[in-house]
Order: structure tokens, then sequence, then C-alpha cells
């Protein structure tokens, strides 16, 4: 007698030997890959979300969706809205950490499915990047770089990381592993979190470690600010005029998290005025940046297109992470990385 | 009876609380800090050689530095080479590590005068720089910043520096603390020296340690190859074109050295030809670098002038060391950092 198949369906691009791997789970999963009706990827790990022209290519979609029990990424967008609904569906694994207020929004948290992030997958390419940004703007690499345009060679002096003071809001693994980089510096290292009973400083790589409620009172040491907390309602607005205001002027805003986060005209603000040294933003308010944006130019301005988190081999280590869910859900186990509908996170 | 005193002369800028720790070490001391006679600091741990313009200048220089013992720094320029003849004269302490070609060059090798190094006080900002060299090439940075300036959000993939190669030619203090930083991102790292005897890899952070005469078999592994060697007539165009063409066209050289280890117009050949994917340069054959050379345009070149070790509190860290070395000398015992006449660091 056959078993009952399990169908799987890849909603996002990914490698062929990593579908490979997926498929050599469990004899009994019925993984599909509808090369056909994906975008083709831009660049390694690029989670494009299939978008469906014509009525024909949504039914093909639907018609392959509708029977799965998994789906890896959440497929087309004008599907989404459908998914809450669908009987057979019990889990989707994200492509991305931050898929909370997503998810809500289609009112997933409302429905028995299941969804896990991929949380953990992002955390060491951010933190390269948040050590990046503190190198570059400690060591003065956009005079560097300016100088350079002009042909000029001009010495000065540098700053090290070590003694600099480093906070980070919402110390996941995302900011656990930004403490770890920066501490290997040196660097004083607060992070706060939303609680922070049970959680030693220490094991998270930080000297101190406060709950968001009290960030204001340790805004004034930092000569870093780097977001590393989900987009939630209590931190939507979080980075503020006021807030803001109790930086030092020559602090540094790193924001790895979500733009709604920070009240991006008063930042805009604070830059043009001097009273903010720097921004590396990663995420902005609205993606992508608007080319009317005053961002692009300030001269002491980052900009990454929301891809300091995407590493050459992370496929690689989705698909491990989803591997190894695929077995616990085979065997009943509870799942990694399991979104909290309450928390968003 | 008065003790004899044992003159002393500060004979670059420093700042008035070093100069007083330098006093406080021992009342024999007679301590000079030619303020008038003194270029301004043009940006902390400036140490900028006096150079003075006119005759009486030079005699005020002769007639204070004549009767000194021991000098902070080398002097003014015109006096360098008369040094070696002083009779008073026994020991210099210099304000860089790379000093060896220098005080040959003026005759002190030939000479009873001690010069010592600060060696060990830019490993880390050097090492910094090297880190940010390596994110900066690894995670795109210099195309993030062309499209930032076109006002273009385009998604794109970084690498990791965990699994990357990195070699270091010339593992000495700077060699070992870039070894240390590019480990604790999780690269693999292959260091050089002249001699590896008695010099465990795992001591000094590497992987694998190879002598520097068998560095050909090493160079087409590397990601980054990093140059912290010394200027010595063994280094002296050890990156030539042959050299260079074993490296990966995806490598990236960074020099940290001095620029007559590498054979400029090679790189510069090898760079333009795509032959190599880029290079972080904090030193060059000429410097200033002339206004004329191709390695300012070049796109995927960083610049700095000879400051990637300069970090503020600078001065603090080699009053440190001085003033450690004057306890040594007064107490006659053997002094930290002694450049070595024969190897030239």
């Amino acid at each position: 007698m056959r078993q009952p198949s399990i169908r799987i369906v890849i909603t996002s691009p990914l490698e062929p030997e990593l579908i490979e791997r997926i498929v050599a789970v469990d004899p009994r999963l019925d993984v599909v890959y509808p090369r056909d009706l994906l975008p083709v990827a831009r660049y390694p790990a690029d989670h494009a979300a299939p978008n469906p022209r014509d009525p024909e290519a949504l039914a093909a979609w639907r018609s392959i969706l509708e029977p799965a029990e998994i789906l890896f990424d959440f497929g087309p967008r004008p599907l989404v809205a459908e998914l809450a609904s669908w009987p057979q569906l019990r889990w989707i694994q994200a492509t991305s950490a931050g898929v909370g207020q997503f998810a809500a929004r289609f009112g997933l948290d409302k429905s028995r499915i299941v969804v896990t992030t991929a949380s953990g997958v992002h955390a060491r390419p951010l933190a390269e990047f948040a050590l990046m940004a503190m190198l570059m703007f400690g060591k003065g690499a956009f005079r560097l770089l300016a100088d350079q345009r002009a042909h000029r060679w001009e010495r000065y002096a540098g700053e090290e990381l070590a003694a600099r003071v480093v906070g980070i809001v919402g110390v996941g693994r995302i900011g656990r592993e930004v403490a770890r980089v920066a501490r290997g510096l040196d660097a004083r290292v607060i992070g706060t979190t939303r609680s922070v009973a049970g959680r030693p400083a220490g094991d998270l790589f930080l000297d101190r470690l406060v709950p968001t409620d009290e960030l204001d009172a340790i805004l004034g040491e930092l000569d870093f600010l780097v977001l590393t907390c989900p987009h939630t309602p209590e931190t939507e607005g979080l980075i503020n005029a006021e807030r803001l205001a109790l930086l030092k002027p020559s602090a540094v805003l790193i924001n790895l998290a979500r733009g709604a986060v920070v009240d991006e005209p008063a930042l805009i603000a604070a830059l043009q005025a001097g009273r903010l040294a720097g921004a590396a933003l990663d995420v902005v308010a609205q993606e992508p940046l608007p080319a009317e944006s005053p961002l692009w130019d300030l001269p002491n301005v980052l900009i990454s297109p929301h891809s300091a988190s995407t590493a050459i081999g992370e496929n690689g280590k989705i698909t491990d992470l989803f591997c190894d869910n695929l077995q616990r859900y085979l065997e009943g186990c509870p799942l990694r990385n399991v979104l909290d509908y309450a928390l968003l996170y």
C-alpha cells in the first residue's frame, strides 16, 4: 500500500542541488518546484516572489499550491491572502527572519497555519555589515573616499573600536552576533530586549542588558546605535525625534531591523543638521528607497538595498534549517523558529 | 650633591599630559620639549618631523639635541645624518614600527646608538583597517557606494568572511592581529614568516604557517593577500608581476607594509586588466601618491594616505612604551622593541 504523500511546494528560486537535498529527507515527500512559473533569481539567495501576470499563470499556481501541506516561502503575492483559508496547508517555512508583520497582515496569525522564520540564518552577514559600517565611520572611510576622488593625500587619525560604546536594540540572534563581533574588537556593548528576565548579559556577549523600555537612559552613552529588533507595534517609530536628540552628535545609527522602526523624516533632519554623525541603513521606510529621497545624497549615509542579510551560501543555510524542520515535522516534534503570533517574531 | 641629569628631547608633537608622564618617570630626567621649534600637529598622533627653514632654527635644534642622551623620534630631517656622530646620544625611541630602512640610510646601523621601534602600537588600527577592507570588498561596498551615487536600489548577494582564505605575509605583531580578527569571523588564515622555526601556527592565530620563501605555493589559494612584512632587501619588490599572476582574479591585495614591497606598475596593470579584483593600499611607492597616479581613479582600489596605523590615542600607547623603556634604561635592563640592525626590523 502506498503511503499518502506530503506535498511541499518551493515557491521562490532555489538551486537544484538544494531541492535534491529536500527530496532526500523522506520518501513520503512530494516536492514540487514549479520552475516555469518562478522568476529567475537575479543574484544568489534572491527570494523573489512570483508575481503571475495572467489569469492562467495564477490558476496554475493555485492548482499547484492548494494541495500543498507545506510551503517553502509564501508564494505568489496575489495568493497570500488566500493561504489562511486553504484546508491542506499546515506549515510555511519563510526565507527571512522578520515576517511577523507580513504574516499578520494576511491573517495567518488567526489561522492554524504554522510559520517558521529563517531567524539565525542572516545573523552573520548582518553582523558583518554592522561591523563594516562601524569601521567605515570610525576610520573615516567616507572622508578617505572623498579625498581619493579629489586625488588628495591628507593624513589623519581614525578611531579604534576599542572602548567605543555600541548599543543594540533588540538582542535576538542578529543582535547577539553583532555584540560578539564588536566585543572581539573590545567595544563596550549594551543591549536591550523586551524582557531581560533570565537572560544573563554575558551569554549575549554584552557588558550590560537593559529592558527596551529603559532605552532612553542609555542613548546618551552610545557611539553606535544598532537596531536589530523585530518590527512590532511596540517598536514602530521607536527611534523618533526625541530619542534621536538623546544621542550624541558624534553617534552613528545602523538600522538592520525595519525602516518602520525609525521616524525617517526625523532621522533625515538630524543628519542634515549635524545632530547625528551618520547612518548606515539596510532598511528604509519605503523600499525601494524613492529616487527623490534626500538620504541618497547625504554625505554621511550609507544606503544598502536591504541586501546586508543576503549572502552567497544563504540558501544552503535555509535549506539546512528547512530539512531539519522537515524531519521534526515528520516525527511530530516541535519545529525550530516558530513565529510567535502574539509577539510577531 | 646633584645627580647628573639625563637629557631627553621630544622631537615631534606630543600632548602636555603625556610629556608630564615622561617627566614623572624619574627625577634624574631632563625632559626638553622645544614647543616653539616644533610643527603643530595637524591631527592626533601626527608625528610631524621638524623641518627648520632658517640657519638659526637649525642651530637652535643642534644646541638642544647635541647634549641629549635620548631622543623621542628622530628629530629634524636635516640633522638625522649627524645623529650617528654625536657622542652623547645613546637611544632613539621611534614613533613608528617600520624604521629599519630609514635608520640604515642614515648610518645608525653602523653606530652604537640603539633604536627602539613602536612595534605593536599600530597593530590594532592596522588590523581594523585590513578587516574593514576585507568586509568592504567582500560585501560589495564599492558597488553599494556607486549605486548610492546613482540613486539605484539594486539588491545583490555579498560574501561572508567565513571560509575565505586570508594570506598574511610577515606575521609579526600586526600580522598576528590581522589573523586574530579574521579568525574571529571564521576566515582561514595562512601566514608567512622569514623563519617558521619555533613559532607554532596556533599561537599566531593561523591555520597554517609557511616560510616566506614558499609564498608562491600558497598565492593561488588566497582570497585576500595582506602584506604586513617589514621593508628589507629581501621583501623589496616581493609582490612582483609573476607573484601577482599567481593570485586568483577574484583576490584582493591589502598593503599595510611599505610601498616598496610591491611592484606598483605591475599591480596597476593587473588591476586595470581585471587580473586582480581589488586593492586597499595604505602605502604606495611614492608618498604622497602623485596626483597623476592611475591608482586614484581605479574603481576597485581604496587609497589610504599612510594613516591606517594612526589612531586617536596612539600617542598614549607610544608614551606607555617609552616610559616602560625609560625605566628599563635607567635600571640597565634590556629595552623592548630594539631594532635589529641585521634584520632591519
